[in-house]
Order: C-alpha cells, then sequence, then structure tokens
C-alpha cells in the first residue's frame, strides 16, 4: 500500500501564531494516535506576512486512514479551534532528490 | 546554520502534467548543482482537481543560499518554462513526530 502525503497550508494572520500553535497541536495529538498514521511535521514561514503562514505535511499509510482519522467526531470537534482558511489535499511524491 | 524548506504550490491545470513536469525537471536539474542545495520532493495530487496539482518541498542549507541558486540568469531562463500561478515561501520546521 503505497503511502499519501497530506499537504495542507493554513492563512493565518499575524498576531495569532499561538492561538493557530495550540489549536494545532492539539489537533495533533490526536491524529497520531489513529490508524495509518506515520508522521507529520509543521512549517512556519520565515517572514511572518507569507501568504501561507504555516504548512503541515503530514504521512498516512492511505487515503483511507486518513480519511477515517479526521472524519470523526473526536477530530472534527479539535479542528474547530483552528478553523483559518486552509488548503488541504492528499499527494503523491512523484519525484524526488 | 539552520537549514529552511522551501514550499512552493504550483496551480497546474488539467491537462498540462507532463508540460508541467518537463519544466520542473528542467529547473530542479540545475538547481541540485548550486551551492547550499540539500533536497526536493515534488508531490503531485491525488485528485486531478486539486487546487494546487503540484507542490514541491525541497531543503536548503539557508535562505541565502536558495535565493542566490534562483536569482541567477541560468535559473530565471529555466523558471519560464515553469510559468503556473505559484505560492512559494521559505519555512523553518516548528514541530515533528
Amino acid at each position: 500500500m503505497e503511502p499519501v502525503t497530506l499537504i495542507n497550508a493554513f492563512e493565518v494572520p499575524a498576531g495569532e501564531d499561538e492561538a493557530f500553535l495550540d489549536g494545532w497541536r492539539a489537533a495533533a495529538e490526536h491524529l497520531r494516535g489513529c490508524p495509518g498514521f506515520r508522521s507529520t511535521r509543521l512549517h512556519r514561514s520565515l517572514g511572518p506576512n507569507a501568504e501561507f503562514r504555516f504548512v503541515n505535511v503530514a504521512v498516512w499509510d492511505s487515503a483511507e486512514a486518513f480519511q477515517r482519522a479526521v472524519s470523526s467526531p473526536a477530530f472534527r470537534a479539535l479542528a474547530e479551534r483552528i478553523a483559518y482558511p486552509s488548503h488541504p489535499a492528499l499527494y503523491h511524491a512523484v519525484a524526488e532528490d
């Protein structure tokens, strides 16, 4: 089974880093206990005014495992705390060096 | 020196994957010979209609090394071949599991 990569770019206004990080950490803590979770890495932009202040790159065993995890009521309650505009999609790596 | 991560999300219309990939590979081939380059990984969305069809995640020794590499006339000529709307920024990893 080929793993999938979730890439989710968040639009977080200046001054709201800590609020976002608190919510993200709680959601990540939940997800890492779900079946199929492999890894997650959250990135913050060097410049404070980047279009996407935070980008999460996470690896899951499969699209099904990811969808199951984020469909749960427990996760959806946590996700409400990080309700900034975001741009999530699932990807496969197609080239690397 | 802390490495930096370039994350660049590309808007590539349906049907233009191969044109994008050809251009991206030529640009990546050039960049991997530049001082400070560490790695690159290109992702393609599972769904063909994702907002960002491709996302590149690359690691460089420093913001300076990256800026030097992409400012060269040689790179800029190559970049013209992948002139799709894109959303590049430099990041630090702030959390990982």
